[in-house]
């Protein structure tokens, strides 16, 4: 069966997150639905795998699924044919590409890119209600960059896992923190982008809510790299809320959207 | 009476537009029930004044109002107490600032800066729906910029504005179209920044359906200038929808928030 890439862009809020679940939206389920109109194998309860299966409410910039239908489809023409179906979904495939049967979208993922965008301003956000975090606090981008730096690297990430976090080891590289200040009107917006192989559950989350504390004042930068050392999830700071959270890219050997 | 201007950004899809109206949500309506809250003037039916009488489904970055109350306010103090009572509206007070009673926020003001975000790509937008208007196919920058240098200066827009337009004259000065091109993943998108001390009724989305069709290559940018010199509705391009619109910020002889 040929088997396509695809590269998925989404809205997390409507969504109880990306995996299929009895009774509740998701993303994947939405891709199916709108593939059951293309493709009988769907129709009849064929599945996607995708590279991250992101919790309830965060998003897509490049997330990447893979799918095999019954028949050949040019990328093109597929990829219109499901924009077409998952109207108005707020759910966009980027791009599709024809891989062949090695290609997984998970197992063969070699690196995910996560963006984490947070405000921090008096007066509420308006337009970007709902896809960023906000705080009401200037934040000192130099503590957090300070902050961050400890985390970089081959570490147990016990601290900064979620509880309930399948992962076999919490022994992960992470390659990157990368944090950018934007200003905005009356405030400013960081994005913290982060980069690895592969993340623990709640992982980004974990270290930003953690960050955003040095950030405010209330950790010394220097305490980052002690509640890495502890690994204790009882020592990582507040997890941060899920909607400035964005699945931004997933990386292949050999990328098929080239 | 004490008078304040505030600066406003809001979202324009919930409301019928910024001017209050009978059984219709409107922001003005919205910013004076959160002052209806706080002070018995407006309790009693006191209105506000703005800068730009924004259309249905229009935003805004930086609106600006004035209100006359009954007391002093501390001006931090007063957009706080706004914004709390304006929540959930997507409207927020970004800045209050105390003025003489000389201040107009529509009269004062001497200049309107107005973007419009306009995405080319395929593929639909999911994190900014509502925000941006979207047309399929890429568009060439030059032309654009073109067709846009034909109608910077001193004219008659009777072409450029709507037929049900209240302006005495039609002869306006346009300072300013600037044409960013800011690359999007599968897509670009394309901000229009016009400045003019006022502008009339539907202009700017005149000019930028009429910029996107020399963009497309449907029009060449000499006919931009014809089309002006037609002073003719007839001649317009079509007018763009208003989601992508957003009043950007208003300019006076001694700035209010400095």
């Amino acid at each position: 069966m040929p088997r396509f890439a695809l590269k998925v862009e989404y809205q997390g809020a409507p969504f109880a997150g990306w995996q299929a679940q009895a009774d509740q939206p998701s993303v994947q389920g939405a891709i199916e639905a709108a593939l059951a109109r293309l493709d009988a194998g769907f129709a009849a309860g064929a599945r996607i795998a995708a590279a991250g299966r992101t919790d309830a409410g965060v998003h897509a910039t490049g997330q990447v699924a893979h799918a095999d239908l019954l028949r050949e489809w040019d990328p093109f023409r597929l990829a219109e044919a499901l924009n077409w179906h998952l109207k108005p979904a707020p759910v966009a495939i980027l791009q599709a590409a024809r891989v062949d049967d090695s290609f997984h979208a998970r197992f063969s993922a070699i690196e995910r890119r996560y963006l984490f965008r947070l405000v921090a301003r008096r007066a509420p956000v308006t337009h970007d209600k709902g896809q960023v975090w906000q705080v009401l606090n200037p934040l000192d981008l130099d503590a957090m960059r300070q902050g961050a730096a400890h985390l970089v690297g081959h570490h147990d990430f016990t601290t900064f896992r979620s509880s309930i976090c399948q992962a076999k080891s919490p022994v992960k590289s992470l390659d990157e923190i990368r944090i950018e200040e934007i200003p905005i009107p009356h405030g400013r917006e960081y994005r913290f982008h982060l980069r690895a192989r592969s993340f623990l559950h709640n992982q980004v989350r974990s270290i930003v809510g953690t960050l955003e504390r040095v950030g405010a004042g209330s950790w010394a930068p220097a305490r980052v790299a002690e509640a890495l050392a502890a690994r204790d999830r009882a020592a990582c700071g507040p997890v941060c809320p899920p909607q400035g959270l964005y699945l931004a890219g997933v990386g292949y050997p050999c990328n098929p959207f080239a």
